[in-house]
């Protein structure tokens, strides 16, 4: 069982890394939402954090669902073209995106949820650079943005609760 | 504006029919919910509820965005061979299914949030059927269980607050 | 029933009111973030959306509970002596006062969620205003600051939604 | 640090003991809820999952909350009477109180949410005694039985994915 988890984690990963994403620049997001309560925080640390939240399963699972229905988008395979074109234009009301989101903050508590709400709105770094690729309509990141958003603030809240 | 919406609504419940639900299904499941509360329920009110549910965006969109998920898994389109078969089993680890129906429960308070925690373990009516069916590994209802029972709960507490 | 609705209402504004919060001051903050999205808002229709999220029950009970704890630990009645100084001193780990906040937001789906995370952090107006008197200790804010900034960021998703 | 955290589970403990909640008895509550999905459970790992739950702060600052709140009701130290009345009588409508037990839940995903669901309508062992007290008259136990049930059912899914 532990080599099963071991290995979606490791596909987690993957999958980040496939859609341009490394964990480098989520634990560049952790930094941005901590810097200011903390002096000299320590990229290594944050990192450690990130891991542990890619270690959930339910943030595996939220993930990988995420980037398919981005690829799937990508691809054209919806049978519902009008969800699909919905979600190519990433529309200000479609919401869903943010529901997969709040289930990985919820399990990180309160201070996950405003730190997602804060880098939503904000956007920095990947979570924009992300965003602008989708605005441009080559690829699909409609759920990947808020994704990397919410592991980078899931992983904020599980540092600030470590001290 | 108005017109749209009016359109994924019926969208919505074409959807709902075209994988074997009936909203009189669902509002036997609402009926189930609220008959030890109330004397001499009146299922055309329980319909209003069910309906006035469906005419929120957040909600067709979970459940349009559900739904394909569940089509993609039975058609075999999934990108990620891992995760459509744990989509196929539908997993009792995965969650991810829950995460999109608490999308709805939660626009509907905590009344909604009970109920549904109720139904998915109890299974009643239509949302046994579907779990049954899925069960079988004939169709895939691994999101649109959820989604019903979501949606029944979500009206069940819509009408005890209206009262 | 629809009188007793309304006077929790009006009961609700009262208290606002009497914990120096006018409702002038919340729309301020729904216009604050909605700005960006709309031209010519108009802050009676904002109004019309903060008085509408007043109008939940929910929401009602949600603020007069977080009332009641912001003066109980102003008037040192607690039993639990530890627990009203982490009160008192708005310890950032607490996070109860973020859970009733979030009770209120998710009633209103992801925008007030995401526009919640943001006020909270960004601080705006009345937010401020309540967390720089609290800081100073005369007053206790820690549940109110947060139940403002839920009842302007649902006011904001209400209104995104009926456009 | 861990000094601290560790005197606030002991304190929290304590609190539940000082309310009539012994561990053992959530442990019966977890037991219930997982039983039809394991053969020989071994309640000694049940309590581990208890304790573990009860080691989050965000858990122990809500439950000191709730427990602060029904001991306020019951002393009738609170300025708002009606909010007092509406709390002594657990009104179904109420809800704050579900608010809180989900800031709980939230921290132990999906599974913790649909058993709590479960556990909070069907009632079972503790939960329905401290319901039947509060019920009485005697005591307030309006948020104690929902921290309760929240704790057990976070346990639980915190078990259920341990395996």
């Amino acid at each position: 069982m532990k080599t099963k988890l071991l290995s979606l984690k490791t596909e987690a990963i993957s999958l980040l890394q496939s859609r341009g994403v490394s964990l480098d620049e989520i634990v560049d997001c952790v930094y941005f939402l901590q810097q200011e309560y903390h002096q000299n925080l320590d990229k290594k640390i944050l990192m450690e954090s990130v891991l542990s939240v890619l270690d959930k399963r339910e943030v595996q699972f939220a993930l990988m669902t995420a980037i398919e229905l981005d690829i799937m988008t990508e691809k054209k395979r919806f049978e519902n073209k009008n969800l699909e074109a919905v979600i190519a234009r990433d529309e200000g009301l479609f919401g869903t995106d943010e529901v997969l989101a709040y289930g990985i903050c919820n399990l990180y508590g309160s201070i996950a949820l405003t730190n997602f709400g804060f880098i939503d709105k904000q956007k920095f770094g990947v979570v924009a650079r992300l965003n602008e690729e989708g605005k441009k309509g080559i690829k699909c990141h409609t759920f990947l943005d808020d994704m990397v958003g919410a592991i980078a603030a899931a992983a904020a809240s599980r540092f600030a609760h470590s001290l």
